[in-house]
């Protein structure tokens, strides 16, 4: 599968770029396939064609129209040129194949069964649509199924995901590779169609793809140009290759790519050899052969009993057969699990090589690639004695530990959206990842060993590139990213694919409160918390001074199977050593500090930046007015989940017939689980300095405790029973209208 | 301020681009100032550049960099190219501007001073960043201030905002404009800064105006080549020229953007006479003639007390001075007031012309114009009767709506991120908005009158167009969005702008629950509706049948200063017109049905597609069980949380004693407010087909009887003090971890 000397040196295929001499993407020369005859080609497509239709027709409905148009691109890829072994999906030196366009999944499913994947059997692919829950065929591809990278579906995110299992390779070869010595080389082939072209989230990662001259990368795009609402100019007439030239991209064309396998093998052969990321534009039909071919009507949908028919006779197959794979398909396709076994006895040798040559490197990489950290990360989280005990800000808090953590172990890559200064990130001796050809105006350069990364303003980018990286091996890579906690409206879909995925990631999200203040209600993110709230298989911690941050970390660091969004502020807290425990954050909820031993009058819910207002209020209600009030800390609602029930009464008091009330400055939904009114932000913030702002919308102990008063009134007065069904909203239910 | 003809005749500056003669964009020769020396131009900028160094010197922080690197664009825009009226901002055929680098907004606000706004006092300059709640200067521009388009920060955003207004020009004239008469035909000047250019969302939209040929779009990039993390090639190093080209536009740089003013006139004038969209790429100086200029220090950060003074000291002006605008500066900018006074008296007269002609015509432009619809638009709505009582999908109650809509009322614009099929919103000889140059392969073309909108597959540029469609003139366009619910995490930072601006909008959201079925848990979304049920000043409304719909669609309409998000069902739902009520779905939440007359066991929340389920239970447990159980409808918690307490009361009856069960397949997030337990999808979906996936994950009235029936029993034996502080997941509480 390595692109063969002879595709390499075809006078007919001048090649556009520079031949980069080191390393080449592991276009080594071990096997030397020929090409098959064009007709044999032609036979293998037919056969394909007419399983992926009589697939699609089983239960009339499903993408027929993509892997049709494909079929080409899948030969020249998984029989030519991509390097990977059937019988060992999993091989780390492989090339990691990602489809973008995911709705296209059936033609991965079939390429992969042709190829001698042995989970993916004939019977497995008619499993597709199906109501069988053991599917491995599901609607888009998983990354929990053998020979899937990552999950696909929603458009744009495989084509991102795939600049960052690049960015892997880039920097583990960086890291690890010594000369004659090449542990990791492998290519990424992305699949994108025209939606992945159109997205922002692909665009964004274009841009950073071909800045960092990520030549170990191809994105082959399935130009059928056609979309859901019918030709592809209907939305987009741009001049696709020019605009990939302008992004730093190596550009070529396959014009017939319905049939010409040995076109579209000889240009995906280049690229390894390119000194940038590769595009490759190939010309297919959607739908190829069928009546439909070329339009919008094949894309999501079956063809029909008789065109299914039709287009077997088109093209010399019997229509009375269904899912048929003859023999002589199969053979055509027989090669490939021993030709892939022998790459990974070859990546093997190699690495019994490394061993011995680089003992302490091999170790670390074989750690590494066994998903495992080293065990010492936890020197990087200071010791409860080490904390500040004056005001300081969480994302300074969080900065100690993520600078710890990014100059200490090589696993973590610490990524920014290009706020630096303002994230607390960048640690002493960062080296950036940047091509090492860089040289900027500023003067801050790097290379691929580099693991602190410019993602520029591009925060979808950022997250869905952060997949890439952690999808690469599980564990090899804990990625972490940092911007302001309302820009995650814009990364949310690809933070999402990290959840849905099991990708251990941590967000590190600042400026994550009204604290914000004269930045102004853009950017006072007032919902994004209910958003990480509800999303299934992730972490939103909201630590509300230094220890909890330290509980945070270790949390994130423990989640091996989750993201976590860590939530910080830009304004100075409190720090309260006497009641914040990393302990009791990691168990989501905790006492932070009883009433008057066992008796109370009230439990106040104190979450991140606003404990300080919780606490200040306890004292005032004291003071004023003889309310003893017990405080709660709550940075994480979902590790409280997964608690005991013994354990969250003993901290919820619920038998207790004292009312609850939650201070944080966000939307109270979801609270009421936990309390019964709620001092919060059902509005929109306003321009206005940090403790002005707070104060504004009634975030102040002066205006909390009259109104905790009233509340513990009324239950002396009426009893606990009257809140049921009846959640206060001391500062107002959700907005409707602007209200002016 | 329209382009004077010696600027355009001016030799020394070729036109790279097609003369339009019929509309020009405004290029009409009623003013034709000659240009003020370039001493002048030198003596305005330094004292713009001093007063904006005191502004952010005064609390030691702000954002200086932008505004003082960009003082020489503004004396172009402002004094010799803009039209527009500073004495009365609103004036309707104005030119439209948007600073997409919002952050730059001292800029703007000094600009809007010297040119005469009079509600930009001198005074009001100096409130930026100080706790004034008056200020009209807050860290970024807002909509609810004279002389700002839209509210900008969050990058990217603006720029796709300014495709919006630019379009909505291009609509109303193909609409209402006849042979010599020009109602409209203003241009959309946008600023923006590398961000913009960086992020999707910006990168989107320009793929979109290249494509329309929104030739009355300038896009005037502040290159300035750095940003936050430093020179902006750290992230960055495309030819953005190219790139700009290959996407449809015309391209012109200015070399020196930090001076020379009257280049940069020439270059905005001649934007008007594109055939393309205009991008102006200028080379400025970040905080120019600051000691820091040309680096990131200065980007987000007063100079520093000793640097103001230096600063003024370089450039001739007193030290000792500050926020000082000697007469000769405002003398500059005196003729503007009057020169708009007259722009809008032409455009008065114009105006009463068109109506002499077109007496019917203006007087429906008369009526947008107002911000008003015709009131016919209730004849869209079907009657009770008419609606189906056969099982239908949610999308296509919608689809008749939004068809009728469409189709009879121009206010409405009708988009689509490709997903005409499955969103069932195209209608009858509906016409495409397009140039009217395009010739697509598929033969579906259009012109700027069409009111239906081909967005590609780019759903967050989609929306944050509609912001700026329906920022044009409030209530002359309400813009509609479709496309599944699960991808509205791609444009969540867009709709939020509508929420945050009060920009009705309607957003039609189909294949909005596990029932999507085969496309698996990639397409099911299940937190989506945890944000927008938490973001202030949005509508999420999830009708449960056809009647529902229609009160989904009042609301909508009736939410004049709110955007609204209708959450629909792919597969067919049972329709319940002896229980539906518009009128109750537009309360938010009602009783669907009661018990046994007043004597009930349980009450059951049906929401959505999921009501079925809840009635089905129902059924179930009278049969098996004997429990009389009352079911709710509750598509919108907002509109619910508006109503009265008695009318809250009267439907939740919490005081009755009896346990409530709400059925969802969302997370129960938010619901603890009216239940005690939630039959909820508290993780990922799962490829299967419909009804499949709903049974695998426990909605069945078989699985959920018994669970309703424990509760009842419990609550019977233990009293329902019982259930609080212990909300019940019947499905299990939020994931963690993938579980396999």
């Amino acid at each position: 599968m390595a692109p063969a000397l002879e595709l390499l040196e075809s006078p007919t295929e001048k090649l556009p770029v520079k031949a980069v001499s080191s390393i080449g993407n592991g276009a080594f020369s071990a096997a030397n396939p020929r090409f098959e005859s064009a007709d044999t080609h032609q036979r293998v497509m037919n056969v394909f064609r007419a399983f992926i239709a009589d697939v699609c027709q089983q239960y009339g409905e499903g993408h027929a129209g993509s892997p049709m148009g494909m079929a080409a691109i899948g030969i020249a890829l998984y029989k030519y040129v991509m390097r990977y072994s059937p019988n060992n999906c999993d091989y780390f030196n492989r090339d990691r194949f990602v489809l973008s366009n995911g709705h296209a999944c059936l033609w991965q499913y079939l390429f992969m069964h042709l190829a001698g994947v042995k989970s993916m059997t004939h019977e497995q692919l008619k499993t597709y649509h199906s109501s069988r829950l053991d599917s491995l065929c599901p609607g888009h591809p998983e990354i929990e199924h053998e020979g899937v990278e990552v999950t696909t579906g929603p458009l744009g995110q495989g084509l991102a995901n795939a600049v960052g299992l690049a960015m892997a390779t880039k920097n583990l070869a960086a890291t690890y590779n010594r000369p004659g010595h090449e542990l990791v080389n492998n290519m990424t082939w992305c699949m994108v169609g025209d939606a992945c072209l159109q997205e922002g989230v692909g665009l964004e990662a274009l841009s950073l793809a071909g800045h960092w001259k990520l030549n170990n990368l191809c994105v082959i795009f399935d130009n059928n140009s056609v979309t859901c609402d019918g030709s592809a100019d209907v939305a987009n007439t741009e001049n696709i290759n020019a605009k990939m030239r302008a992004t730093g991209f190596n550009v070529m064309d396959v014009s017939n790519g319905d049939s010409d396998v040995i076109a579209v093998a000889r240009a995906l052969a280049s690229a390894r050899l390119s000194d940038r990321p590769t595009f490759l534009n190939i010309r297919t039909t959607i739908g190829f052969g069928s009546a439909k071919a070329g339009t919008a009507d094949v894309h999501g949908a079956a063809l029909g009993v008789d065109e299914v028919a039709n287009f077997k006779r088109r093209f010399g197959l019997n229509p009375d057969e269904h899912f048929q794979i003859p023999e002589d398909v199969y053979s055509f396709f027989r090669d490939l699990p021993s030709r892939g076994e022998a790459h990974e006895a070859a990546w093997q040798v190699a690495r019994l090589r490394y061993r011995e040559d680089y003992p302490e490197l091999a170790a670390e990489f074989a750690l590494r690639a066994a998903g495992k950290m080293p065990e010492d990360w936890t020197k990087c989280i200071p010791r409860k004695e080490e904390q500040p005990t004056t005001p300081t800000a969480s994302r300074k808090s969080a900065g100690v530990i993520t600078n710890a953590l990014g100059e200490g172990i090589n696993s973590f890559l610490v990524g920014t959206a290009d706020l630096t200064p303002s994230c607390n990130i960048a640690y002493k001796n960062k080296v950036d990842f940047q091509s090492p050809d860089l040289r900027t105006a500023c003067g801050l350069n790097g290379n691929y060993s580099g693991r602190y990364i410019h993602y520029g303003i591009r925060e979808h980018a950022m997250c869905a590139i952060t997949n890439g990286l952690a999808a690469f091996n599980k564990g090899t890579f804990i990625p972490m990213t940092s911007t302001y906690l309302v820009f995650h409206l814009y990364a949310a879909a690809a933070i999402r694919m990290a959840a849905l995925q099991g990708l251990q990631q941590i967000h590190i999200a600042t400026h994550d409160s009204i604290g914000v203040g004269e930045n102004g209600p853009t950017h006072q993110p007032i919902a994004v918390s209910a958003l990480w709230r509800a999303m299934p298989n992730l972490l939103y911690i909201r630590p509300c001074d230094a220890e909890e941050v330290a509980g945070a970390y270790i949390a994130a660091i423990q989640a091996t199977e989750t993201p976590t969004v860590i939530s910080l502020s830009r304004q100075n807290l409190t720090q309260y050593p006497q009641y914040s425990s990393r302990e009791g954050a990691m168990k989501g909820g905790y006492v932070f500090t009883e009433g008057d031993g066992d008796d109370f009058d009230v439990t106040l819910i104190g979450v991140g930046s606003e404990m300080g207002y919780a606490m200040q209020t306890r004292e005032l209600l004291l003071k004023e007015y003889d309310i003893k009030a017990r405080v709660l800390s709550f940075p994480c609602t979902r590790l409280f989940e997964q608690q005991s029930r013994e354990y969250k009464h003993s901290v919820l008091k619920p038998r207790a017939e004292k009312p609850t009330v939650v201070i944080e400055a966000y939307p109270s939904n979801g609270w009421e689980r936990y309390a019964d009114a709620s001092v919060s932000m059902n509005r929109f913030g306003k321009s206005l300095p940090s403790k002005e702002t707070y104060a504004h919308f009634g975030f102040a102990p002066e205006s909390i405790a009259p109104k905790v008063k009233g509340l513990v009134e009324e239950v002396r007065r009426d009893g606990i029973g009257i809140l049921r069904g009846d959640f206060r909203d001391f500062n107002g239910s959700l907005q409707v209208g602007l209200g002016h």
